[in-house]
């Protein structure tokens, strides 16, 4: 395994703070790993339905997740306050791939990252739909240049 | 059933914003019941810790919780924001019985409503411990005049 | 507050096991009180599912929850195992209370218990209901005789 | 995104039963993908209990999280019944990648698949300690021949 770089603030144009909770820290005194995801379709989903129209109840298009991965590098833990970075690295036919960065409130350096894929289906048949002209020039502001 | 009530902002002297997940929302489009209980715990917690000297780590002295009740008077969703009012009921020899309203952000009739009955115990024998002098004043603050 | 009487297996007519799972333990080293309340949903559900025809996606009635309470007698911890018992305790014209208590695998006595009251609405409207003559059926079956 | 192969029963020779619950489902109708991850973290750490003599609230060495990756190929929705599998793919100095399949009650071919790598570290310091000898011969029997 090697070791990723890491990410800092400057690598993320868009940022969504989240309050941690008491119960997301496990035994161990830290968030659990498993919040961290939740962190992520957090900032991605929020940002679809501020940036890029999507209503949870009637989008005729959702985003259904197909891969994610996520490195820890250093422990947040309640109640640390966290921003969840966001960037888009590609843009496919009716797929993207986020990237995102979990900061601590006050720290420069992520205490994780990793990335979030999602296919654009159809709410009925949920086969992959096109991405819209307007959803994909909202992506491409995400997008490191 | 009698219908409790409604609680305002104006009934609490303290409180806590937290940010909805988007995980918190069940099938039927809004926060799931059980979620309000992590608000819950979330806002005695923190207050403890900011406020009362709680250190989760090393405390000789911690919260378990013994009794909870939440009235749910009408829903949140994600990407709602949410405001949880807190204030102290009563306050025993070793209890305290907080109670609690959710506020949707800008609403003042809380969505939800409950309390939240802590009994203060030591780390590791876990047998109820008489609340201290310094906690009980810091309590008092909490208490509706 | 007064300390109520130990619910034991007998008092309940229906069970469903449920496994722990290594986040539901808090700081603390045992199930977050707020995992309880999903072990209520859970247990409530389920049962509607096999015994009263809900079908999640396609129901035109859903059940709200408007009020539920749990308390906590004994701790469980990951990785106990968790057996939900449920009665009904009152069914009303559209409404019903549940009384649920919380096993740990092997035991007798309740670590928890608690009720979960349910208003049954359109799933369109979120108007009540009244319950229909086959669920009030299926309920009375679980009430205590 | 390459596709990656189908993962069969046969491919894992570990299996932890766990029960969905009630609010795994999100407002799209099936298990949320953060909910995969706490069925990692919860078939490897019930496997160190049972098998590598894990004590959670006393062993000197604990495993942290460092990388988690899970790819979603078809969709698990409460009240469905999951069979975690688990193997070993990797033992290093601290560190373990262990190899997981997410199968739906009765189905051969895994929802979803992934990896969770643990660095075993010392309780108190934190740092990486050696894989002691008893638990690498547990994991070894963990490895697909």
């Amino acid at each position: 395994m090697t070791r990723a770089p890491d990410e800092r603030r400057a690598d993320f144009p868009h940022f969504l703070a989240i309050a941690t909770r008491w119960m997301d820290n496990d035994v161990y005194g830290h968030v659990n790993n498993v919040v961290y995801y939740s962190f992520f379709d957090t900032v991605v989903n929020r940002w679809l339905i501020d940036h890029a129209g999507l209503d949870i109840e009637k989008s005729a298009v959702i985003g259904v997740v197909v891969e994610t991965t996520c490195r820890f590098k250093s422990s947040i833990a309640f109640p640390d306050g966290v921003d969840a970075g966001l960037r888009v690295a590609h843009v496919g036919n009716s797929s993207v791939r986020y990237e995102i960065g979990i900061f601590k409130t006050g720290d420069d350096v992520a205490a994780a990252s990793g990335h979030f894929v999602h296919v654009y289906v159809d709410r009925e048949t949920r086969r992959p739909v096109p991405i819209s002209t307007e959803m994909r020039a909202a992506l491409q502001r995400l997008q490191r240049s």
